[in-house]
This record gives structure tokens, sequence and C-alpha cells, in this order.
């Protein structure tokens, strides 16, 4: 069997190669510090809406491409819509972020239907669908869904929440009944990117984004299998999508996080030292990140300074160049323009 | 010279002793759980003045001793009254948390003043002297302050935040201003709990529980070099008082980080493993930790095996049993009740 080599700067980085310059884009890329994204935003009816009208979120998520030739687009939606798709009630209140009906119990999960997932999902397939064949040649196309933790927390809480406090009360008083909630979602979850994949996805990301709150003694059980889960299910039909995982906050459960997942490459949040993440998490594979979002919205010679560190540090390996976290939106966007010009100006 | 050596349990774990049975204390362990600190609540005023309020501080400090019997007190205050010492007007709304006139640069700075720091603080340290003098003999009492980092967060944001934006863009930003307001705080938190200790506070914790905020690169600068010259400045005039650091969500940061600080004593956050911990910290010195606070809320067979797997594998060297952060106002008071028990009634 041959298998033919990706020649996108982003999957030949996934695949493990170190490239002369790494490949760059930028978590929640398209997003509100965009005044094409805020135009577009007025014309939308909710933000609900938005993520279910493939025309518009396509545009969405090509907004960044357009503006800074970031070599990879993701696709745009939230974590919170696998929930809704399940048949929970979710709502988006303006600056207050997913409401959702809360699901508290083995009891409430009667109201949640996977037979349900891909008829509410076919629009944002359809706008995989159409992004792809939007984008230019040598961009990648990125899907993404949230992890079994992360969207459980929403689920369970009702939304955001400072400390998850509910969640982890049923985690950890109930692990049966909680596991029943897990399983459920990792099957949605890996079926729901399963379907970007076959709508023209060429990797696909999945975020961990509260597996922080996580206590040490149950991060495999909810942050590791689950993901792990995912990762057979996609490699069993799709061996050649890479995956990357994003388990923020995981601190030194960084380590060995592609092995002990499947993962292909293993985002960083900002709070890793780099000469750590070479030694424990690049020496298995690709990494990617991990520049602070607030050193992006300050600009100048420290954020020139902390992308050069991280270029030298972690681009001798394979790596993508992102951020640690989501860009906000107080971020100007010529600093954004500037990093993605030295990114692609570095010659190691 | 000869030094007497500590009797009580906690100051001989955290000078490093194995003990028959570890120490207790519960970060927060006076407050909203406790009926008898709500009744008294609502016979204070404000939060600010229960805080300066001898009688009244140095009772709710002594509620949970009589209740549960813990080995240690600590100091009831708050972290942002060394901003309010210094000349920020702090106020606390109900439900809100602190409420602080933001101090953004090098010319708010100039609002600030050490000299007013312990007029203000004296009715501190008055509580100080009282809970000193209504110990039982075999408590020990334990002085509290929160790291420069920590106190700055809430001085440049003007109370609780999120993401801590505008404090790192100023950190980040314009290291050498920031770096004058972290230098403040250093000398006002060193000078804070040089009068604690003169007052009866046997041992010290400085929190840092915005530690985990910090980017790789400077978590060195804003979360180490501060605490490191506060436990210089305390040590040169009180070596034997021991001092506690607690850098939450530091991470891979906490291996060494009691070398690197010169604090006798780590306090680990419940998203640290034991295993790990006990490599990487425990090497080092006494180790306190880490039980996650909700697994207090749930209490039951999830809290007794997580209680002894603490037990377990950090009880074999210096340990003082505690949470991983404070204590909820969920938190049931017979599960206060039974952990310590198990904790005292621990036999290796």
């Amino acid at each position: 069997m041959t298998k033919s080599k990706p020649s996108k700067l982003l999957l030949r980085a996934l695949s493990g190669e170190t490239l002369t310059r790494p490949p760059v884009w930028l978590m929640r890329q398209a997003g509100r510090y965009l005044p094409e994204y805020r135009e577009l935003r007025t014309r939308a009816g909710s933000f609900l809406e938005l993520c279910y009208t493939p025309e518009l979120a396509a545009e969405v998520t090509l907004q960044p491409i357009r503006r800074f030739g970031f070599d990879a687009a993701i696709l745009f939606a939230d974590l919170p819509l696998v929930a809704d798709a399940l048949g929970q009630k979710l709502d988006y209140r303006d600056g207050e972020g997913p409401v959702l009906e809360p699901v508290r119990s083995v009891g409430d999960l009667a109201r949640l239907d996977l037979a349900r997932l891909h008829p509410r999902l076919a629009p944002v397939y359809e706008t995989v669908r159409r992004v792809a064949q939007a984008l230019p040649n040598d961009v990648a196309l990125i899907g993404f869904a949230g992890a079994p933790w992360t969207v459980a927390t929403y689920m369970v809480e009702g939304g955001g929440s400072p400390d998850h406090a509910i969640t982890k009360r049923w985690a950890l008083g109930d692990p049966e009944g909680f596991q029943r909630l897990i399983d459920l979602l990792s099957d949605a979850i890996a079926q729901y990117l399963l379907k970007q994949i076959e709508a023209g996805a060429e990797a696909v990301q999945v975020f961990d984004s509260w597996a922080g709150a996580l206590p040490a003694s149950d991060f495999r059980r909810w942050c590791i299998e689950p993901v792990a889960r995912i990762v057979r299910t996609l490699k069993a039909q799709y061996p050649d999508v890479p995956v990357i995982a994003f388990p923020r906050g995981a601190g030194m459960h960084y380590a060995g996080f592609a092995r002990s997942t499947g993962a292909d490459a293993v985002s960083l949040d900002s709070a890793v030292p780099l000469e750590w993440a070479r030694e424990h998490v690049q020496r298995d594979g690709c990494v990617q990140g991990n520049l602070d979002p607030q050193v992006l919205v300050i600009g100048g010679e420290a954020m020139r300074r902390e992308t050069d560190r991280i270029l030298q540090i972690l681009g001798r390996g394979p790596l993508v160049f992102n951020l640690g976290h989501g860009i906000v939106p107080a971020t100007p966007l010529e600093h954004v323009a500037r990093l993605v010009e030295q990114v692609k100006g570095w010659t190691g």
C-alpha cells in the first residue's frame, strides 16, 4: 500500500514533520476581534442561528483566512452544540454565553437521544463542505468538538461556571452514573467528528478546555480515557486524519498525553514551559501553541520576543504555531498580521 | 546554640518531620459553611469591618477549632486587605467579592503608601494576639497573606476576574513598571507577615491563588522571585518560623518550588498527582494538601477513599493534611468532622 504524503503545511507538521517554518493558525481566529465578523453578526439572528446557517458560518470561517493568510481554517461552531443536538435545550444570551437546561442525573439522560444528532447537526456538516470547497489549495481545514468532560461541564452546570462544582460532585460521588453521560458524549462527539471528516475536515481538534479543573485522581478517567476512545473511533475509519488534543490546564498531565490518548498532536496552553514541553510532549510528536493571548493584545517587542522564543525552542521539532487559548476580542488586527508575518518569515 | 524543638504537630510537620499521623487543618476553615459564622456575620457590619474588628475576627478564627479540633488555626482576614492598607479604596459588595479602585500604571502607584500599612492593619495584629492567647496549647496559629502576583491581580483588575487580562497586559507589556508594583507589594507583604509573627503567628502561609494564570515565561519573575524575596525577609528575622507557599495551579512549576523560593512547605492544589508530588515536591520537605473541596461536599465513601490515598501516598513523609483549595459554603458539617476523625485516626 502506498500512501500519498500530505502537502499542506499543517498536515505535514501534524504528521510529525519538522518544517522550515511551522504552519500558523489561531484558536478562535474567527470571531469578535474582526470587524467583518461583527458586521456579519448584526445581520445574523441569534448566535445559535449563526452556527446553524451554513452560508454564514462558512463565511465567518473564511474571514480570517482572507485577511491574514493563516495556514488552516477551523470550523466556526461552539462546544455546546453537541448537547443541543442530543436534545438539551441550548440558548445564548447576550454577553452571558451558553445557557442550558441542566442534566444532573442518570434520569435526565433520558432527555438525550443520539438519533437526533446528525439531523440537527446537518447544517454544520454543510458548513464544512462549503468551506472545504472555498479554501485556497494550501490551507487545511480543521474540524473540532469539545471533549466529553468539557461538554459535560456545560451540560451539568447549565452553562459556563467558575468551578464546575456540580459536575465534579456528580463525577466524584456517582462515577457510574456520570460515566453514562461521558460514554454517551464520547459516542456523540466521535460521530460528530466523523461526519465533519466525511464533509471535508482534514484534521480535527478536541478541546478539553476544562481539563485543568479535574482532581488528579480523576484525570485519567474523565479526560484521558474519553479522548482516547474518540481517537480510536476516528482512527478506525480515518487512520490518516490527524487528531489534535487540547487538554487545557493539564499541567504535568501533558507529559505523554499523545501516547496515552493516541492523538497525533497536543495543543499546549500558555502555562506550559517550552523546554519542558520539548522534553515531555514534543518527543512523542507534534505540539501546538502556545503564545499567551494577552501577548497578542500587547504586540510590539514583547510579542516579537515571545514568538521568537516559541519558534527557537519548539520550532526545531514538529510544531504548529498557535496561541495557548482563544484570541480575545480586544486583540488589535495589526498585531495578528505582524505575528503571522513573523512566523511565516522565520528561517530557523 | 541549642534550639528548642517544636512540639505542636503542625510545626513538627512543617520542619520536615514525618509523623505518626499528619496534622490537619483546612483552608478557609473559618467561614460561611459554619452556622456560628453566619450567625456572627449578621451581627457584624460589612465584611471589611469584620476583618478589622479584633474581637469578632478572633472569634471567627477560633470557631472551627472549637467545633472540629483542627491542629492549626489560620488568621481570619482576606487577600486584598494589604491593598486597602496601602491606601487603595476597597469595598465588599454582597455576593460580588472585593471591589477596588483599579491601580493600572506607575502613576497610580503614587496613591499607595507603605507608611499607612501598619496603622491600618493594627487591628489584624491585635486579632493575631487574641487568637494566640486563646488557642489550646497543641494548636498552632498560622498567619497569612496573598503573594504579590495574586494581590496585584485584585489591585489591577479592581477585584476578582476570570482571566486577569489587564494585569497580564501590564506585566507583559511594561515589566519595569509592573515590577515597581510587585516590589512594593513584596515589601508590604513581608512587613505584614513580620508583624503577624511578632503578634504570635507560629507559621505563615503565602497564597498565590492565581499563579496558574501566569504565562510560563513569566512564572519565575512574578511568582517565584517575589515569594522568594518575602521568604528571605522573614527568614532574616525569624529563621525558625516556617513558611508555607501555595502557588495554586502552578502545574509542573511545583517541582522544586520549595528550593527555588526558600519556603519550608508547599501547599498542593487538587490537580497535582500524589505520586508526582512525592517525587518532585516532597523530597524537598513538607507538602500540604490536597483533597478536592468538592470531595468534602460529597463525603461518604468517595471522601474516605480519596483521603486515604493522600495519607497512604504522602503520609509516609512530612505532610500537613489539607484541601487543595478553600472549603466551599455547601460543605456539610458532618463531613468535616468525619474527615478530621479519619486523619487523626490514621495509623499508617
